[in-house]
């Protein structure tokens, strides 16, 4: 065998028991026994451990090595040695004995965080904080980079990431996106959410409405699944096999609604991969950021869009005859439309989302350069807060504590959340020049157009390019923040009629 | 590392792909997506080629032949020592080549048995069956044998099983209960089956019986689910993850209850294990045979009882309030326990199902010992039910191809099904001894007492004995089917009034 041929024959097995680790993580979240918890980390243990063994295998840097030297690799052929590199310096140039510590280190830090936020008290995970960034920048010094430390937490999950990528982006909302958000709140508009808060909304209900609009935007059930679960998520095994949740709350019918329409984006985004490339890192989904666009894209650039409001109007009226009666187009769309700046960044709308991940940005930076102390933490937040968004946590619980993420040492992650919103914006305005038809469409609940265009500019070309070089390829534009910013000035002015 | 650790640590990894394994075939089962089903056999063939390696790997062989060398070794670690061997052997005897190439000839016979059952054609079916014999020849060739090619393959699903063990048992089967049948079908009694074929019997309620009685026999829904499926079975991970399915019917509610209580018994048998031997072959569940006597335990010896009628007869009327008004303890015992001698063996009744399997038995002994040719066994077949139960198929998909096992390769897997039908009377005889009150608990619904007698003496006992030694150890005597017969003779006389 070929080294090129040797080298997929052991990504191929490498990808197999990642699809088996994702299928036991998604039994694990939604219909595990509850007895079967130690056991199944054991199992889990078990399949992480493997996979490292398979990845680090010495003869998989022999073989990148060979294949790095030669000429002649196409396309699909150098994104997979690209890629295969990334993953393989990745892994090995973390010491197993430093990726264990970090491990049972993030496990405390897990348990300490817990009960700081149920206790309100940031003392508790203080300690296990200041270790935890000091893991990050070992894992950053550990990993290697050119200018920021930072730079190298970024990468670990949208691949080329940089601080001198990101910084003009936030700036560009920052300055556009905040002003915005300040002319609504001093508008002292608020649509009619009567209808909405005081009916109950049975589950059932609910369950049929996600189902009908999963399966009309595409998702295809044959190939995948709708169940339930604490934590929405999409995972499952395979572009055959993808199995997304969502949760229901019988006072708040949109929370499942857009949520599935977020989960369907990102497992339409799954199952429209190149099948010719199964098993190979050229076919899979690109970067957190570029996923996260088409989850955004459903739930809010279409999904909250005046067009699909009217055509879902029907559904909502099947689904909820008495609760709907006397309820128009535009009450639905004015109520999933609701801009109110608050605490919680899970409950944010689509207009202060972006500022919650920017104060999160900002502060990472600071955290990893040592700009910023753990003890000076909780207070900067809130005032941040306060900054952008107007309102400051009345207790530690509803401010610093409120995610797990950094209790998980998953330091550069949160600016993917904003790429994904942000790559949406660029990627339907570039869509919609294609497709002049594109209101039209949503308001027949004719999907296909768009999932169509995303399937050839964004799914089928899979990890080929890198995350800023496929929005690049598929938009004409690198990555921007101005189509969104435009995009929400323009939803702002026809919402609450103001313009800053 | 000591040999005896080094050993169970590599038994730990192979028990532990093998519960991943449980749980991935398990979701293909019950809830897999159709279009899914092409990489699950990638998923499952990676899952069975890495246990199969980690298996053979030579090393093993070393540890055991250092440890069977060794003295001092306890119960456990003896035993520990000897399963170990087994397994090894037999993945090791045979080489690789033969394992690829019978794995490819039971894909096709699977296909061509198939197709001859929806055709009726046993012709379509003829030359791979005979390739099939073949096969199984060759694999007792290399596994070895004192007596006979068939004990060969008894083994491989109960340790210790040969013909001249097994012989005994159907003798006194053959001679007791053939008679029996045929008093019972000259009687021309049959119990009052109205009741149940005149109504509809809707499976939400179903699902709640079976529901309310599993929970009574003491299965632990903390540590395990009952979900549905076309083939009911019992699986799942290990003794925190338990997975048992059934089928619902709505014109015949016996169907999921009893398959219910079969799977249950199955359950808490894997439930009840030591969980100090974790991970041990010592700890597992013993042969088939065993287990099967556990599931017949629940079905028939205690759910086709007069007592436990009586106390599940509130239950059928709070699920089933319409179709059971005016129908008695009695009537219930009598329909449950209706004796109908039949063509198709996963219908039979308790007292006919034997003879099912000892037609099979003996079918097996000659096509692999070569005294029956292939060409002559739809009649032979036929021949033999018309002898034993007094029914001829009128066609060959009635007949000789109804069952599933013989085209994948499974020469010496009907006998356990037996088996565990008279382990199940052995034990309870003996149980009974020891509790003088069970006929009350069982009226009372009172199911911990046997479980608890069978906790001690089966489950965990785990594997530490071969099959026949355990039963012996648990009831004093080897096994035998005579308490199995006299529970017949008992249970006829009192339905039917007769007595050969």
């Amino acid at each position: 065998m070929d080294a090129y041929g040797e080298l997929l024959d052991r990504l191929k097995n490498i990808d197999l028991i990642g699809q088996i680790g994702g299928l036991v993580s998604w039994d694990q979240e939604v219909l595990m026994p509850p007895k079967a918890a130690t056991l199944r980390a054991e199992q889990l243990a078990w399949i992480s451990k493997t996979g490292h063994e398979l990845l680090t295998n010495p003869r998989i840097g022999e073989l990148l090595g060979e294949l790095e030297a030669s000429e002649g690799l196409d396309e699909v052929q150098a994104a997979n040695v690209r890629l295969a590199r990334e993953s393989y310096d990745k892994a090995t140039k973390l010491p197993t004995e430093f990726v264990s510590q970090m491990a049972k280190h993030n496990s405390k830090a897990l348990v300490s965080w817990t009960e700081a936020r149920a206790k309100d008290d940031f003392s508790i995970f203080r300690n296990d904080l200041a270790k935890s960034i000091d893991l990050a920048r070992q894992k950053a010094d550990y990993l290697g980079f050119e200018e920021l430390r930072y730079d190298a937490l970024l990468d670990l999950y949208e691949s080329g990431l940089t601080v001198s990528r990101v910084d003009p982006l936030f700036a560009g909302l920052r300055d556009s996106v905040a002003p915005l958000v300040k002319a609504v709140v001093e508008s002292e508009m608020r649509p009619d959410m009567t209808w909405v808060e005081s009916n109950a909304w049975s589950q059932p209900s609910q369950e049929g409405l996600s189902q009908s609009v999963s399966e009309a935007i595409g998702f295809d059930f044959e190939a995948g699944r709708r169940d339930a679960s604490t934590h929405p998520f999409c995972g499952g095994s395979n572009p055959d096999d993808i199995r997304w949740t969502t949760r229901y709350n019988e006072s708040d019918p949109f929370g499942s609604l857009y949520g599935s329409m977020h989960e369907t984006g990102h497992g339409t985004y799954e199952q429209g991969r190149r099948r010719d490339l199964d098993f190979q890192p050229a076919g899979e989904a690109n970067g957190l950021g570029v996923h996260e666009s088409q989850s955004r894209l459903w739930e809010n650039q279409v999904g909250r869009s005046r067009e699909f409001c009217e055509w879902a109007l029907p559904l909502w009226q099947q689904h909820f005859p008495e609760n709907t009666e006397g309820v128009s187009a535009d009450d639905l769309w004015r109520a999933v439309n609701l801009v109110e700046p608050s605490l919680i960044r899970v409950e944010a709308d689509e207009a202060t989302y972006n500022l919650h991940i920017m104060i999160r940005y900002e502060i990472e930076k600071k955290l990893i350069s040592g700009d910023l102390e753990v003890d000076d933490l909780p207070d900067a937040w809130d005032d941040m807060y306060e900054e952008f968004l107007g309102v400051r946590a009345p207790n530690r619980t509803l401010g610093v504590l409120q995610d797990i993420h950094w209790s998980m040492g998953a330091f550069g992650y949160f600016p993917t959340y904003t790429l994904g919103n942000l790559y949406a914006a660029q990627l339907l305005a570039v869509a919609r020049e294609d497709m002049p038809d594109h209101d039209e469409n949503m308001r027949r609940g004719e999907f296909e157009p768009l999932l169509g265009w995303m399937r050839r500019r964004v799914h089928q070309r899979g990890s080929i390019l890198k995350p800023a070089e496929l929005i690049e390829e598929a938009t004409g534009s690198p990555p921007s923040p101005d189509a969104f910013v435009e995009y929400l000035r323009d939803k702002v002015r026809r919402l609450y009629g103001v313009e800053p």
